[in-house]
């Protein structure tokens, strides 16, 4: 059976979307989708609040109620039965959202056990079919096939085969 | 470079040592090393408390504070400095450990980093020229050198290459 190792951030969950919202919180302020195309909410953030978002990630309950992407849930499901499915996530820059993202796993994909977990610093240890993941950097020592799943920060990079959505993660691999 | 895989619990990690401690303390009875030859604690346990240490391991805080092996501190700092290092634990079972293992990691191996960390469910999924391990049950699927680190369960295990403690790993690896 092959496997597919399965990014969370901006992959599954949408810490983005709840960034945005801190921060319109805070300082009343919002962004465009016009915007965000092609960057990440870091690099269009004043330079006075580049640190925020990080504060954002470091504050315990963050990662805790992400919204989940649309079809993350039946999809995945179905790739389960037919791929060794692994939920591997680079969560060690942000020791609090380990039990947080532990919690969201269980809550939004009671179908994955903890085995399927992996919460790493550096993808170059993950072993596995194929990668889909959002950020190119975590393809570098990949030894199978990496898809990039489709994001604002990602749409200018060229050389890879892309997921689009979950609808056409179904169409590629099922 | 290459790399290594290195186990956390009875690898570089004393577990078993504050299980028979908590156990002692809450029935007064302890165990001999000739006791445990071969075994597992829970094997060795009266049948109404086998689930005993796994109510232990449960316990917020039973990783943060166990004892480091002997020289596992100096010969992984002169290991990082030859190979690509990572601490792998498959840690997903005792998910109160996730952040106690984190800490305990940053306490005694300050000159590692955390994008060394990686925090598993089953190490089947882990890519590495080395895995340094208690628990034969984790080569299963891996593709690199095993080296079994010899506990008072494995004693009886045959054909694996056996690091006998640090030290031994200094003569074979450095």
């Amino acid at each position: 059976m092959l496997s597919i190792a399965i990014d969370m951030d901006e992959t599954i969950a949408d810490p983005i979307k709840k960034a945005r919202e801190w921060y319109y919180r805070d300082y009343g302020k919002t962004f465009t989708t016009e915007e965000l195309h092609g960057k990440t909410l870091t690099d269009i953030l004043p330079p006075e609040h580049k640190d925020k978002i990080k504060e954002y990630l470091h504050t315990p309950g963050f990662f805790r109620d992400l919204e989940i992407f649309p079809h993350a849930q039946e999809v995945i499901a179905a790739l389960n039965k037919k791929y060794k499915v692994y939920i591997v996530s680079a969560a060690m820059e942000f020791p609090t959202s380990l039990r947080d993202k532990y919690d969201w796993l269980q809550e939004f994909f009671p179908f994955l056990n903890w085995r399927q977990y992996c919460f790493c610093g550096d993808k170059s240890i993950v072993n596995a079919d194929f990668m889909i993941d959002d950020l190119v950097r975590n393809f570098e020592n990949f030894k199978g096939k990496p898809l990039l799943y489709t994001g604002h920060h990602n749409i200018h990079i060229e050389g890879y085969e892309r997921i689009l959505n979950w609808e056409d993660a179904a169409v590629k691999l099922l």
